[in-house]
């Protein structure tokens, strides 16, 4: 079983329009709402692949109580834990003339009693029967929010003798290192902002130093790498493939939990990230995979290690 | 006692950007919500001058769940119709350089058997203790809604003994005219479209020969005009105001619909009218009017009276 915790869910709505025009009343065509956030994209993929997860998610006012019903529509346990105020929203406007544009809400002010509750929810999803093999933590915090309120969950899911990955952003990536998160799984624009070193290595390093098990850092068409002190493992992209990027690496994490839960070797668990990421490509949607694509992509990657 | 529907409400959201950039990711800087839909607005100014209202809102899903309870904060009785599918939301993106760009839902479906719930809803709500003087229908239907949903509805209150305002558009505009409303009021935009005249006066003839009792034609910047079949009254808007026209239309329907129930003539109907749009033009947000404004502007206006 695996905990996923997302800490700051948003209602993802598509809105496509005619043409987006700045200053302009706009009819929109259709509307479409998901549940997003990484960390549910994450268990959606966990969960078509047939695995049990545990979501845990801070929830507020009207969309919050539309993300419950539709959370609990996809059939897998998830701790509730209320916030106050309105759990963000994220429109994306689209026509066929231009690149989307996308509103990002900041997220509701969470106080810390309500992160001690989420401590709690963690706590007991990690504890619960059958054993917890991991934790995942993906996705951003709501602004404002301290970035060590990831320390406990990491801590109390590790003593219980689960794997952490941790999809992090930022000072919330560095107090999970500090932590000990058996993984941190930056891209690399994320690595080189939370640590400020451009040299993939050089940041990579800094975590691991900080307390990381293994750096996996996530590099798009140019494939995933994983950095220990001594060494470094890579893996190419799967080549050839085009379609929607949204959801790649929420896939790719799904792809890596999976494998590392299931005892395979880091090279292994990186293949089968690529592959997750490549063949959620090929689905219009984030949060889902082509499940043939993924199998079919995993063993035709080849793996590249170098010693440091 | 004044009943209200709104058989298209909304949650009015405001996104505050630093720049309107097509195809980027925005950062949300603030957002706003606020119960929307002209209907809500006419009862805000309403109950602002201590008129009891009653408001039918068919509402559902999260964003109605949302709005009843900010619609119930208003302290005036509210009947809500619950309908499938989800209230819509319109999202009116700021910053402090160019126009405001607007993206309005289409609405919910409404199917047939809820609209005859919202018959018996406004059929009780005309009837309820103390008796209505008035109904006021404002605002859109939601898309694909048949226009003569209004006819029940205003010919129940007419049978009432109620007068009744119809702040409509399109086929509704031309239904309600069917039904016989006391007052039909377009603005000039409207009016044009509903009819296919572009001369005022002719258009308001057709709605006058459809059965309307009295065509008010909003005519923004250039007043406001009574249109009866054998004389047009005429009143000047308020010189030199400026601010937010937003819910300017709605205040003067609140207006219009006051100084009816109290037994005014058309000409001090239209003066009240004319200084609540002006009253509301100096308020940031929609639903409000600066109060003192708005009758010291009412003994202000002049009137025109033209035999046709």
């Amino acid at each position: 079983m695996i905990v996923v915790v997302t800490p700051n869910p948003a209602v993802d709505v598509t809105y496509r329009v005619d043409e987006q025009r700045i200053g302009t009343t706009q009819r929109v065509r259709s509307v479409e709402r998901r549940p997003g956030g990484k960390g549910l994209n994450v268990a959606r993929v966990l969960a078509a692949e047939d695995v049990v997860t545990h979501s845990v998610l801070p929830l507020g006012g009207a969309s919050g109580t539309w993300m419950v019903d539709a959370v609990a529509a996809l059939g897998q346990p998830v701790t509730v834990v209320s916030v106050p105020g309105e759990t963000r929203s994220t429109i994306t406007v689209v026509d066929d003339l231009a690149h989307p544009t996308m509103f990002g809400e900041p997220g509701p002010d969470v106080p810390a009693r309500t992160w001690l509750r989420v401590d709690e929810a963690v706590r007991a999803a990690v504890h619960a029967a059958p054993d917890a093999d991991a934790l995942v933590i993906a996705g951003s915090l709501p602004v404002g929010s301290p970035p060590d309120v990831v320390v406990p969950w990491i801590t109390d899911a590790l003593a219980a003798g689960a794997l952490v990955v941790a999809d992090l952003a930022g000072p919330a990536l560095l107090a999970a290192a500090d932590a000990g998160a058996t993984i941190c799984k930056p891209n690399r624009d994320e690595l080189a902002e939370a640590t400020g070193r451009t040299d993939e290595r050089a940041g990579a390093l800094d975590l691991l130093r900080r307390g990381a098990g293994t750096v996996v850092v996530s590099r798009g068409s140019a494939g995933i790498a994983a950095h220990t002190v001594d060494a470094v493992v890579e893996v190419p992209a799967v080549p050839g493939v085009t379609g929607n990027p949204t959801g790649a690496g929420d896939a790719a994490t799904a792809g890596l939990v999976l494998a590392l839960t299931r005892g395979t070797d880091i090279a292994t668990a990186l293949r089968t990230a690529a592959a997750f990421g490549a063949a959620a490509v090929l689905r219009p949607v984030a949060g889902e995979i082509d499940h043939d694509a993924a199998h079919r992509f995993t063993t035709d990657l080849e793996t590249t290690r170098s010693h440091a």
